[in-house]
């Protein structure tokens, strides 16, 4: 399954605000069309909000004047990096596809953008792969039920995903025996994104309201909990979707290892600790109105931040596609991924 | 506010799943009635259910056949019970108002019962203004912004509230700042009910995802939690509604007191521990569609614990209307209510 196609002249993106019961496809065709898919979520998920955001700069250099792109694309680069703050995949997707213009002919912008975009794309695919692998071995030997939050799958991603990628590999390793899905409010990523991904591949699943999973790890259901990320600091602080806090506090009280799946682009090295990771807040309306239709009282206030950061010490490990780092995050991150 | 409203023969319930938007009243005049609306949550709340009840044996005895009164309605009785699990108020209800019927004069038992229902009724509300006192003098040490979960007011009870009332009672005494407000899924009974009381009484508030009440506790935002209880075992393990288990177990990680509000109806001093506790599994259908619009993917999987347990060693303190009891509670809530 995919929810990103690309052309040269344009990126199509499955409406994720619709799904599982209505399959929209959007047709971006500017860099504000992505803009505006991106902070509507239509496309969300950290590494998806990066590939996209890559092809959207494409596909800017491909409409304006053959002349101006080295002069103009540069703002449009740094406006498209201010779509949402807190994935860094973003600003690392933009920077990278950006440096395309370095080394394109003059005239070839738009296909030198357009090929850095697609090998963007891919290499996030075989990297999501490789996490699969790498987590799937480590992960099996705590058991095979696994609760996990938001949705880290193939909607998230390009294609296969960073969290339920561990999953999906369990699965075909068979040693995943049962999934638990945080629904994940507001947007109840996890009942709508994930279990539709689940269901597609014959994954006995349970969804649970999020605030059941405390007692669901009291009760013994859950052998490990394993979650995607937003951005990584380099002490390993993760922030994640909203939520994540509180399951990684709850694993630690229950002895219940507590794993963050990411890439290496998710990382933030220039960040020593989560401190400085900006965390989004969203209109209050997301929370007090439902298929807009208001749920609260008119009038009722309500905060709505979009995510949570959860230091390193809650974390036994992130699994990336170079292997799976352990505390302390600082030696092990930097021993991974080099100098950063 | 009141959602009850009784006379001889009839019960008058406000429907709780069509607020805050649709004022809804359902005349009862049969058990039947009263059960149903038990079952479909249209009353709910520990002490409103077991007023509910009450009024709904006492409806029973009038409709009878005056003869048949002390011969049927002990079935009906027992069948009442059976409404819902967890709460133990309703059983506790039933016997209370089923014991009028030995001191009834012949053919005046629906008189009997009907006055014994009445004063079930006007003592919650008595109760519940103690509860405040005792509670709002104790929790306003900690500071003013306080953390509840569901909706533990007017609405689920005859009035004023158990948790609710303690905030009602510190806003009058001006010791309350802010409330945040746990939209409480799958019901949003925070969301729809509590922040329609709140706004009621001017009372500032913030609705919260549930799961974002843990960053919220690290961020600092919360001096105290305060919830409601729908069975208190004799060791202090707390039914509640799902989702308190986990507030308990974050506020105890970040220092934060944790207190059940709770009438002595609540107690269930036959059981030891919380281990013994019935917990109600409602329909998955409850998480997997809102308004009855599917979310979820057709036929995903759910499982929908309607409560939890609360270890008595992860609560900071149980207010009451004879006074707050502390940890350990066997002591405390023996010395409280006597031999129970």
């Amino acid at each position: 399954m995919r929810a990103i196609r690309y052309q040269p002249d344009r990126l199509e993106l499955l409406d994720q605000t619709r799904l599982p019961h209505e399959t929209v496809w959007l047709t971006c065709t500017t860099a504000e069309d992505v803009y505006r898919a991106i902070q509507a979520m239509q496309v969300r998920g950290a590494p998806a909000i990066g590939a996209a955001a890559a092809f959207g700069l494409a596909l800017e250099a491909r409409r304006l004047p053959a002349e101006e792109v080295r002069s103009r694309l540069p703002e449009v680069a740094a406006w498209m990096k201010t779509a949402r703050p807190t994935a860094v995949n973003l600003m690392q997707a933009v920077d990278e596809v950006m440096s395309a213009l370095d080394e394109a002919p003059r005239g070839a912008e738009a296909d030198a953008l357009y090929r850095r975009a697609v090998a963007i794309a891919e290499r996030d695919i075989a990297t999501n792969r490789r996490i699969g692998e790498v987590g799937a071995e480590w992960v099996a030997r705590h058991g095979g039920r696994i609760l996990t939050h938001c949705n880290t799958g193939s909607l998230a991603t390009v294609e296969y995903g960073t969290a339920l990628g561990v999953l999906r590999a369990m699965h075909a390793a068979g040693t995943l025996k049962h999934v638990y899905v945080d629904e994940t409010r507001p947007y109840l990523q996890g009942a709508r994104l994930t279990a539709y991904e689940l269901k597609e591949e014959g994954i006995p699943f349970d969804i649970l309201t999020d605030s059941t999973a405390g007692f669901a790890m009291k009760l013994g259901w859950i052998d490990a909990v394993v979650v995607g990320a937003d951005r990584i600091a380099k002490n390993g602080d993760t922030a994640n979707k909203i939520g994540t806090y509180s399951l990684a506090v709850l694993a630690s009280y229950h002895g219940i290892p507590f794993y963050v799946a990411a890439p290496r682009t998710t990382l933030d090295l220039s960040m020593s600790s989560g401190d400085e990771i900006p965390i989004e807040e969203r209109s209050a309306d997301e929370v007090t109105h439902w298929f807009g239709r208001p749920v609260a009282p008119e009038g009722a206030t309500a905060r709505h931040l979009a995510f949570d950061v959860t230091p390193g010490h809650l974390i036994t490990g992130i699994i990336t596609e170079a292997g799976v780092a352990l505390p302390p995050y600082e030696e092990s991150l930097t021993r991974l991924f080099g100098g950063g």
